[in-house]
């Protein structure tokens, strides 16, 4: 658990994204911890996400992923964060995670004044040993007044 | 194009795509052109692509640079490459994409033994200049006989 | 070839590296040709990047990679750019270099206002095909004036 | 720590690289740990690892991180992993290392048949915070006897 408190708190992120984005209508993300630069983010099976060979697909690991971590990253700069926008992206699928909830643990590796890096594992319930890593990179708007 | 022939048709691939995955339904993807190692591949824009600011989404970016990808790796070893499966993936975001159809210029810059490991290129029409660059590897399953 | 003239020169550009940094004695980088956002760049085989299996190293190919992506920068900024940081790289590589000379070909694919991305394709003199394929971000300084 | 023994030495691990890679006269790399799928390497400060701006290069943590990766694969898979190659690389930069030793941590995420994928961070001795972050993906030689 990070030493400072988050700067956003769950309530205040699930309110900026109620409506506020289309593409999570696809992806029934729940964000379940926020903290300073750290977040716990599920993805639940559904069927939408599968692909041949009965398992959760690939594109949707990323996709958690990036979210998890945008929601570290909001964790680490407040809600004026929630306009950062990734530049870059590397995964590693590591095993198969079977028709099962998806869980990315994340946590912000650099909150830098430009950019953030961030890391994120990502777990399938009920199977041993993580799914896929996650490493993105965000780049963080300039503060609007003096800062 | 390449000096090979393609070792599957648009036509095998669509076979063995309809039904075969769940997640095809989210993603409309339109394979407009196979060859070998090559692949041109269109997702049709939707309001259910579209993230905050008005734009497509990365995650849907990032699906469509391993589907055609993945596309492309069918074109160079044929329909036994189905099961093929990406081990890895990098993604670097160029522009905003606006709402607009994107198109993935897909290629295999090496199809080896073992791994096949390739890059495409994301276009939103309309839209002057890339909006995403990826490369990924995917994992050949071994030959059935022989080999 | 671009079309923007480039907006540094070779012999600007080696001026400026002339005893700037001492890693480039581990590297005879040869800068062969610079353009606007467009780079060649030559590592002279030599037994100090062989690795088991007598074959260039893979460090040394990433070496070149990031080093010819941060020639194609300057060619793109000028050289205002020569304090620019790497920020992230990935690198895939496809097959043996042997024990030839290895070039890189790099080129921007998106030359933004904080950060650029480019991909860079490593030969390796008498090999047929690329022996590896980068991409990397560069952190721009921001210009002195105005901002 | 590991559960499971490391499949080689210390002793083992160094008697194989005496003499066997030259680019190891580049990069003196001292192994100081080797558990199973776990390696401590430290990369000794020296002039000739420095870039402008007076900080240790990219490419020197880059060679380093993949250095400690195929150590702590061989701690994994013993020493037939040896000729394990590096099939592909991320690295981020977070910090400057300033003119120190660089320690990287490596532990191998999934240690698979066909390709083991482990991850690094990067020390600065001194210097707070880790200075880089590499993923790494290697092919692991197939077993001489059975296949």
């Amino acid at each position: 658990m990070p030493d400072k408190a988050s700067l956003a708190t769950l309530a205040e992120f699930e309110e900026f994204c109620a409506g506020a984005a289309d593409f999570l209508q696809v992806y029934d993300f729940q964000a379940e911890r926020i903290e300073y630069g750290e977040a716990t983010v599920r993805l639940p099976y559904d069927r939408k996400h599968v692909r041949p060979g009965e398992t959760m697909s690939g594109p949707s690991m990323m996709a958690l992923g990036d979210y998890a971590l945008w929601v570290a990253v909001v964790g680490a700069y407040g809600v004026m964060a929630k306009m950062a926008v990734t530049t870059g992206l590397n995964v590693n699928f590591l095993r198969a995670a079977g028709l099962n909830d998806l869980i990315c643990e994340a946590r912000v590796l650099k909150p830098g004044k430009r950019l953030a890096v961030g890391e994120g594992t990502v777990y399938a319930e009920g199977v041993e040993g993580p799914v896929a890593h996650v490493t993105a990179t965000y780049s963080i708007p300039p503060a609007k007044s003096g800062t």
